[in-house]
């Protein structure tokens, strides 16, 4: 059956991640080059924010900075003022039932940079990749709570995308259970590695999904990729845990994340958008480690989503991923 | 553990019907009654368009309407112009493989009402329950195609609910797979009952969670509500398949059905929204006609989805169930 730009049929793809069909349907859509974001970019980029520096008195307690208790800080990691869940561990007698727990858990916030007008991707990838490596320590402290299953990190930009500040920043989220897409995730994977002997995503490599590569990462659409233009950056060696990405890795990381976002934002004219890291619970047995594999999975906001995606859980993608990486394989990119 | 509005603590929630946790965390959010949609009601409130009496010739092909044959129709059920899925049938060559499938299937709409500035909730309960009775019999034609497995039915209302056209209507999706979030619930309605014996929504209703009642139905907001004043319709006889509804109860459905709709619209500021029917599949087997038991799930557009829920597939409640449905019993609808 063709399956590229050529057929203008609708297909149905399974996600062998997370084990989820996805409908690709072009005839609704206007030619994948013609996809833009109308999005308005941030409305005050020059506004004083209490994430600017010399601002840090207005902000929720600092957890750690880089370079540490260096006045001039280049990255925060500091506690999330409104956050979602509480770091008040639960009194014993309060113990989880099957369905009910407190909601114990850690909502940091990431501030990338010292200055509010300046983007993640404005950054030198020697800077990406501090950030990244931040991430990593603030992931082997979260570590150190027994009850603490995941940590998911992830980044909203642009208000439409979920950003209540615009100046530039992630957040981490340290869960006391796994959540549902991780376990789906998990299951999935454990599947085709029992079927297959192999980890999924080290055979995920295909020629015509491929954006770009470096050595050690690859950048590729999806094959059944969920939304439209959605990226992932894979590592090329099998690596369960993000969070053990070394500072030389994580400046190569860097590299591609920013070519990636400037693409990303050339060909789509800056849209909104979020990106997460998905790895595996901190505490993995042995075999999960074999199956398990970290990567990024970047998702610019080009549509939204309605009554079939809530029901269904199935999502209908305007765009064949052979063509999504066409489009982002061939931006270039102004040096 | 306390679980009410004067707990101001976050609290982790497992929905037994999806087997997914929910985070309740109302420290983020405003007071409960504070609730208010911000979006703009239609813009065009008057607009003639293709969906208008009159103006059949400007839409795909008809399928039925109601009454059948009659120039002044109520109901029209057509194609959608821009299906998501085809209805050819791949040719036999084209047998699905694990992964791939050709995009067969079929997407209506259903016209609710001939007239432009008519909403579904401003139609009486006997003809809501006729838009009822036709989703009924277009899935009872639709289950007489063998590689059909399920039909979801769903309304977008409002452009941010993924509404293209204002005029009221809502559309059938019948598919040729079983969509990831039925697997989900099939799976996880399936353990409840091997466990206790019973269905779990047929025990579902709790008084503090009760927002209103019929002779065979009531609507609630579920212990573990995904979104913010989500509210659910069930039947309290035990049913597997919507389409098994009968024009009687079809009416008192539809009684409720306005009533919730209503409250939503009086409590949030005219919200948009999106209901979703949740059934079983189309060519179920006897042993899962014991443990499914069709609802109908209205999700009023309030808070945004973001790398969080994207990542975790967890969702961030800012209001408790209890204090939603408290909310929405005591609103007064005028007579």
């Amino acid at each position: 059956m063709a399956s590229s730009s050529e057929n203008a049929n609708p297909e149905l793809r399974k996600d062998a991640v997370w084990n989820r069909w996805v409908i690709f349907s072009p005839a609704r859509a206007k030619r994948p080059s013609d996809f833009k974001s109308k999005s308005p970019t941030d409305p005050n980029p020059n506004q004083q924010c209490p994430f600017c520096i010399g601002h840090e008195h207005e902000c929720a307690p600092e957890i750690f900075r880089v370079p540490p208790r260096h006045p001039d800080w280049k990255i925060r990691v500091i506690q999330n003022l409104y956050p979602a869940l509480s770091r008040t561990l639960p009194e014993p007698q309060h113990a989880p039932s099957g369905s009910l727990q407190t909601g114990f858990g850690f909502h940091d916030v990431v501030i990338e940079t010292p200055v509010h007008p300046v983007q993640l991707s404005d950054l030198p990838p020697t800077e990406i990749g501090r950030v990244f490596v931040a991430y990593t320590e603030r992931i082997q402290q979260l570590a150190s709570h027994k009850s603490i299953q995941y940590v998911q990190v992830f980044k909203n930009h642009g208000a439409s995308a979920g950003a209540s500040m615009s100046h530039s920043h992630s957040q981490m989220m340290a869960l006391p259970i796994i959540p549902p897409s991780v376990s789906a995730r998990l299951a999935s994977m454990k599947d085709h590695f029992d079927q297959t002997g192999k980890c999924f995503i080290c055979k995920i490599q295909r020629e015509d999904l491929l954006i770009d590569s470096s050595t050690n990462f690859f950048s590729l659409v999806p094959f059944a990729a969920t939304f439209p233009f959605e990226i992932w950056i894979v590592p090329r060696y099998h690596s369960a845990h993000f969070h053990e990405l070394d500072a030389e890795k994580a400046v190569e990381l860097g590299g591609l994340l920013k070519l990636m976002l400037r693409k990303m934002s050339l060909q789509l004219n800056n849209p909104p958008f979020n990106y997460m890291i998905h790895t595996s619970p901190l505490h993995s047995n042995g075999s999960e480690l074999a199956y398990t594999h970290w990567f990024i999975q970047i998702v610019p906001q080009l549509i939204g989503i309605a009554g079939f995606e809530l029901g269904t859980g199935c999502y209908i993608n305007p765009v064949f991923p052979e063509d999504a990486a066409k489009v982002l394989r061939e931006v270039k990119v102004p040096e």
